[in-house]
């Protein structure tokens, strides 16, 4: 790996793997849970918060971040780490997901991609070199190869032609990561290949042979359903090398990254602990509440009985309840700091239950309780 | 004073006044500002940081909080102080100013005021005996008399009426805190009779012979702008006890504060601080900033240089602009937080300018600035 990088197994439980990634901005305990940090905050928590959570790294997103408050700006101001307060590992994505998002307002060329912003409707141009660049000027520990994240549905052949632009892509990306020096930060590769076996396989040699200090799962979480998923991280986890970190972009749901981490990856991001909570989705032990229903109106108790965070210690449902319908800000603050410390307890629990050999009856007691929103 | 509540005056410079107000949940050390919780919250802040911030107490709403989450689920749920975490005391309003707020919603007779909800329409019926049990059911540890605050302006006879009205209510409302027992809490009265200094001692006189723990100005703050409300504050102070806390209703900005505090006044709330926090509007030692504005764009120091505060440890003035700019909640949060600590250190340093006999050079030098928006 890069210099200051090291990723240390600690120990194996099936395919789960439990370990760490040592970083020049402090250690990554592994499997990991990544806060989404979108435009320079994880919404509505103070970064010490945060922390306190649990959260040993963020996920800052590229394309907010080059339009507003811009690259450039970022790195006049000392770097994204200075400009939010967060001395810790950040990983950024290379915008790419973002960008083919946007529909109509994009244009993929074998070069990069043409789009318009959907603050301003400014255009823009992204390549492999460009998203390469962004991340060193926002100060990224953990930079991501510019891809194209495959459209699902996706035929064979559309899978192929969209993994081999993202292959060719990946080693441009390599390519501007170690001019002048990739030195002090990590670049990670990205498997496409859609629910194709053979283009993963194909994907992940491609990737090898180009050498990153880590290796993601792309294309998944796209709407094609935790059962296509799962078959998917079947292989594919086992295509990318075992001594690098696996990382599975944008998942996700309790059950999914469980499922995940037993099928041997160690990174996640997932907005929805953060966007839960704003919308007054609160993930406990006994399932997702709604704290807007009646029925917690005079529910004295802790939103979760079983949780150690300073929400649970503080303040009652019917507390949250009143917040959610006054509309006050506050509801979403603390939910949104509940949620994260459960993903974090979570994922924790998950590494001590892999170092202990029992990371699959960890997984069956965490999530015996059906995830139904009540 | 009522059991467990004590007022003593530490020291004297000029009219000021500096002290403490012992009570069974703890000191408020006076002058004292009172941040606004108005639904159980101060908005945007957990509680506790709004004690760190030097709050050593909070205004609740009775108006606000007995329309939702009503006054009765409070009590069932333990009352105010638990249900929102603030172990500290509360001074809860009458709900009297809110009501005649509503304009066309709100009807007053002899024996209260009928009113609509704001929130749904429903009715309501607000009496000095019900105002006295709804902050009796909230938990209450200063409660205030039921009044009419007098609109501004007002004809001699319009303010006499309302006075006179005011103060038979402040007897029954003092009638309903003696039944069965005021232990435990206090309850002060409301000096009503809008700029007429012979109304004002009139009602000043009728107050103390009911007795309270303590007085407030009222009917001030309402539009008549600072040079007639100090012409106020230049007598009606002295037509009340020298040994009980003054208070000054719904005040305001530094300046406003600050003299008051010279012409002898002792205790403050206003929303002010929070408000203005989630506008983009910082107070500072160098006048007031508005957020928004380009020019931070790019401006790598703390709100205030001179302020201790969390936030401007932390936090620069081009991240607090992109926060705003981006619409992100932590924007507001962290402007709230700081505003409340710039109150906070402008009362400890008006307390210990009293102490050592500098009041009046305090308030100069603290106002220096103009409080314009830049």
């Amino acid at each position: 790996m890069a210099e200051g990088f090291r990723f240390t197994l600690h120990a194996t439980d099936g395919r789960a793997r439990t370990g760490v990634i040592e970083t020049p901005r402090g250690a990554i305990r592994t499997p990991a849970f990544m806060p989404v940090g979108t435009a320079a905050t994880v919404k509505g928590m103070k970064p010490a918060d945060v922390r306190a959570s649990g959260a040993d790294i963020l996920l800052g997103n590229t394309y907010h971040l080059m339009l507003r408050p811009g690259a450039e700006r970022v790195a006049r101001l000392g770097g994204l780490h200075r400009f939010m307060n967060w001395p810790y590992p950040i990983l950024t994505d290379s915008g790419g997901y973002q960008v083919m998002s946007l529909g109509d307002l994009v244009k993929v060329h074998e070069e990069g991609v043409e789009f318009r912003s959907h603050l301003d409707g400014s255009r823009h141009f992204v390549s492999p070199e460009r998203a390469i660049a962004i991340q060193r000027l926002l100060g990224s520990d953990i930079l991501m190869a510019f891809d194209e994240c495959t459209k699902h549905p996706a035929t064979y052949d559309e899978a192929a032609r969209s993994m081999h632009l993202s292959m060719r892509w990946a080693e441009r990306s390599r390519t501007a990561f170690l001019e002048p020096s990739g030195q002090g930060s990590a670049l990670f590769g990205i498997q496409q290949g859609a629910l194709f076996a053979e283009l993963r396989r194909e994907s992940a040699e491609r990737l090898v042979e180009l050498g990153f200090e880590g290796y993601a799962i792309g294309g998944l979480a796209v709407g094609e359903g935790q059962e296509a998923m799962f078959e998917v991280l079947d292989y594919a986890p086992d295509q990318l090398p075992a001594d690098r970190p696996r990382y599975l972009m944008g998942v996700g749901k309790p059950a999914d990254i469980l499922g995940a981490v037993l099928r041997g990856v160690d990174m996640f991001d997932c907005v929805l602990p953060t966007r839960s909570g704003r919308t007054a989705q609160a993930f406990t032990r006994e399932g997702t509440l709604n704290l807007r229903n009646a029925r917690f109106a005079e529910d004295m108790g802790p939103l979760d009985s079983r949780c150690p965070c300073p929400v649970c210690a503080r303040f009652s449902r019917a507390y949250l309840h009143h917040l959610f319908k006054a509309g006050e800000m506050l509801g979403p603050m603390l939910l949104t700091e509940h949620n994260l410390w459960h993903y974090q307890q979570m994922m924790d629990g998950m590494r001590q239950a892999i170092a202990d050999g029992a990371a699959q009856a960890f997984a069956r007691t965490w999530l015996e309780v059906p995830e139904t929103l009540s």
